[in-house]
């Protein structure tokens, strides 16, 4: 069994364990043989992958009114994955969400350290430094790239851990933000994880 | 005596109690009769004043040791205001800088509201829409408006609150800003009153 989570630029491939990642433009569907399960939010790939008989949506396996109708698939797979426990995951934007006894407590979306470091640098030339991730952010700041690193991470890393244990980071930049959140577990197939409950459930049904 | 506080797309000027706003295309120093103090962030308007008798730069009153080497002319000035407190500057970046009696213990900049919703518009057509200022910061949010809002500024506003009282706040966003921090005090000529107690500590000098 082949799962795939198909982003709008590249597709995370997971299959016998190990995961690979692929550029949008280098992915064949038709190419993977054998039953293919799938996340998808881009819409031409799956109209491609709607032809396929050995691909099957994972979306369908959903319950969705344990989340909000808007929201991503991605985030409700790394849910999915946890019982109880902080999930956040930080790619082009962070989201963080919350479960408990598995059910679905409720979340935010902030910006992505990319994504916020492109905007302050927009804002003014002297804002257009990199976030320093051996900042303390337990001290106030007393230059400009350790004020804006700790204006926009110390905020985020407090609430995080405010909102209890444990804490589970996936996405491209969990290693930075960990950084900040010691006792947190890494876990880049967090998605998969999620996907795979969900099969596993729906064969014992 | 007038003061005038020159950003770079709008000049703030003070005059009498009263504050009147000025686009900066619209803005001839040389029409200003009498005493002019000023703060100025834009480089060719400092040039075309640095010619006029009348007009004296806040910068040379300013103990520049107490800050750091390339903090912001406003966000001294509004430091200098307080003696003691938590001072919140909600303009196109939010700065938020902590005095403890009259020493500047130092502070953080995040993204201003209006940059913020933009870099999540830029990251999603699903995360472009607006923060919602009637959303309770203290619930879980379970819809996109609610998750981008809470996301974005439940940490700010809970961070600033662990900072400590009183907490000022002025800039362009401070109405809207202050809408999450009730017991805060709104005061949009803090950047004018750090002026009037430098040059009042100037004249007894």
């Amino acid at each position: 069994m082949i799962l795939c989570d198909i982003g709008n630029t590249t597709v995370d491939i997971y299959e016998n364990a190990i995961c690979r990642k692929v550029a949008l433009l280098e992915f064949y569907p038709e190419l993977l043989i054998g039953d293919v399960w799938y996340a998808c939010v881009n819409s031409s790939v799956q109209e491609k992958i709607s032809f396929l008989g050995n691909w099957q949506d994972i979306g369908l396996l959903i319950d969705r009114e344990k989340y909000y109708p808007t929201m991503g698939i991605d985030r409700i797979l790394v849910c999915e994955a946890i019982e109880e426990g902080v999930i956040v995951d930080a790619g082009s934007a962070i989201t963080v969400d919350v479960m408990k006894k598995g059910i679905y407590e409720g979340g935010f979306i902030t910006l992505g350290l990319k994504s916020a470091q492109e905007a302050y640098a927009k804002l003014s030339h002297a804002l257009d430094v990199s976030f320093n991730f051996e900042v303390d952010l337990a001290k106030m700041a007393k230059n400009t790239p350790d004020a804006v690193t700790t204006g926009f991470v110390a905020p985020l890393v407090e609430k995080i851990v405010r909102l209890g244990n444990p804490i589970y980071i996936c996405g491209g930049d969990s290693a930075q933000l960990s950084h900040f959140l010691p006792n947190s577990i890494i876990d880049r197939e967090l998605v998969f994880k999620g996907m795979i409950k969900l099969i596993n459930r729906d064969r014992k049904c």
